[in-house]
């Protein structure tokens, strides 16, 4: 039950999500015998019916809080019960430096608010994002900000180009990465303000920058980065994930309806489940709130025990790279100044 | 070959799009016998090899100019082409009166220019938008700004919201239409100032107004119109084609893997076919630049004849209702100057 030196430890909020509990500790029980130890926050009261599930080859602590945050929660009344909620103990227990990581499917907003107060953002980094993986044709890619900031400026861009190719880098183990911008149209003179004067930056400051993609190309694998505003980012988000819902509705009401359609279906239902699974967003689940310092992973609000198990997955493919030294490299600020200067020194 | 009296007449660019003037010929020449004359406007010499594929029912016709837009053209060398071109020709026959609407693949940029420096604005609408309707769920919804304008202001989203509602009621033919705005969350505490404050002013302005949607929205089709800046809405639209494509490639790829897998989707094949025909964008074929004087549709630029023909279709669709009245009467400028006095009378 106790850490071993040496071991990398990960801190887990058991009451963040839809089904906390028990999808928490279902998923964690998962990582019997891999070699990592997990510190699990929560309140006794409502884990302990599930502690029973728990593998004897588990390498787990508990630590009980009754505080809890909720999405209902005044954003005040949150912030300030926040860190001693089970979601604010295990950001503090990467803060002093006790775990390595802390996964939790707590409110996005507040869990960013809080790692943000607890772990402060790594210097040269005005706004931390959210960045996830997204599957395409070709390959996957990485995206943020995927709603953490509704409204940014061109310095908050440009950093989140910096991170999300340390990022690919890490996630995708490969040095040359293809950085690229969200605009409306491929041409240089469509778009606005914000994404013309970014992309003149990103251009300076990357030799792998690939100019601007479309909405489309979120689904191509083309290209490793995509980097957006959180406000574009998260609509995109959930339009990937309403279409490809309405499409499997739409597939299930074919198939079921006419007696050929159905013995087709029927046959054809081992190919069209392993393409569900391929498809199933729970394979992707993992956001990682990046810019802080400290690995923060966000699994989905109403994810299941898969979904939280691969939260976990995703977390522990970061933590074997080296990704902050890779940002703190990029966000070497004489080479950003360089890169301003060359345009005519104008401010962001 | 002659217009009637009393005939509804098209104007049709016969020039533009990737696949011109072909795909337009064959679009048009499937409305022989429709009551509706067309006048096409084009380049004699690149049309004459198609002109035996039209029917001899079809009321038409044609009228040469020997300039065309592409989308190479520098902007300015466009627009000072444009009146002249075959899309400016046609965009000028509905100024004239002589056409009650115009249909054209070409580029929507300079096509959106071109009809703003002929048609002009509605009074009282600033800019014009570009609107759709997506198929969803439970329904449709109408959505624009679809990319004619990438940066917006409150009064901008406040003008799609009218235009939209105008819209919703004409297309669905029912007085009772949600309207709905699209953000990164439902929750009032979300998104940017834009989005709040545009809320605030339609919760005065519109007594069917619903509130906040998201991403994942856009294909449920339970509300009627969804309002959001050009730059998202051209993300979003884009972010939907390209899963759809990512998705229809999966399943492609899963049906051919394995020979029971080949069977069930040979024998599901017609249900399969059916619902690639309901998800087929060629039928959702047909965007309105709304906010001009005059029915002003976009087809697709890569779309085929099926495609254009759907354009037609919903272009007369939109003729059968009598939206003009409709949107000047939602902007009547008391009703909105009243809204916002009634929020303390700032500015939008």
């Amino acid at each position: 039950m106790t850490s071993a030196s040496h071991t990398k430890v990960i801190a887990i909020d058991a009451m963040g999500g839809d089904n906390a509990p028990e999808v928490v500790i279902r998923g964690v029980s998962r990582f019997k015998d891999s070699g990592y130890h997990f510190i699990i926050f929560g309140d006794k009261s409502k884990v302990d019916p599930y502690m029973g599930l728990i593998p004897s080859g588990l390498s787990y602590e508990f630590r009980h809080t009754d505080i809890a945050i909720t999405s209902e929660m005044e954003v005040m009344s949150a912030l300030r019960l926040g860190k001693k909620s089970s979601m604010g103990l295990a950001i503090q227990s990467v803060q002093a430096g006790e775990s390595v990581a802390v996964v939790s499917s707590g409110n996005t907003g507040l869990y960013m608010a809080l790692a943000k107060i607890i772990l402060k953002t790594i210097e040269g980094i005005d706004r931390p994002a959210i960045a996830s993986v997204l599957p395409g044709k070709h390959g996957s890619t990485v995206c943020l900000d995927l709603g953490a900031n509704a409204e940014c400026d061109v310095k908050n861009l440009v950093d989140f180009a910096i991170m999300g190719e340390a990022l690919a880098r890490s996630i995708f183990n490969k040095e040359d990465v293809k950085v690229s911008l969200l605009n409306i149209g491929s041409e240089e003179v469509k778009g606005g303000r914000l994404v013309k004067r970014t992309s003149e930056i990103l251009k300076k400051l990357f030799d792998n920058y690939v100019g601007f993609v479309e909405g489309d190309d979120l689904s191509k694998g083309d290209v490793d980065v995509i980097v957006t505003d959180g406000f574009t980012g998260n609509v995109a988000l959930k339009t990937i994930e309403g279409t490809a819902k309405f499409i499997a509705s739409e597939i299930k009401r074919t198939i079921n309806h006419g007696i050929l359609a159905r013995i087709g279906g029927l046959i054809a239902y081992p190919a069209l489940s392993s393409l569900k699974r391929r498809m199933d967003p729970r394979l992707y689940n993992g956001a990682i709130l990046v810019g802080l310092n400290g690995v923060v992973v966000k699994s989905h609000g109403n994810s299941d025990e898969i979904g939280f198990e691969n939260a976990i997955k995703f977390t522990m493919n970061i933590l074997n790279r080296d990704i902050f030294n890779r940002i703190r490299d990029l966000i070497d600020k004489s080479k950003l100044h360089d890169a301003i200067e060359s345009l005519g020194g104008e401010v962001l």
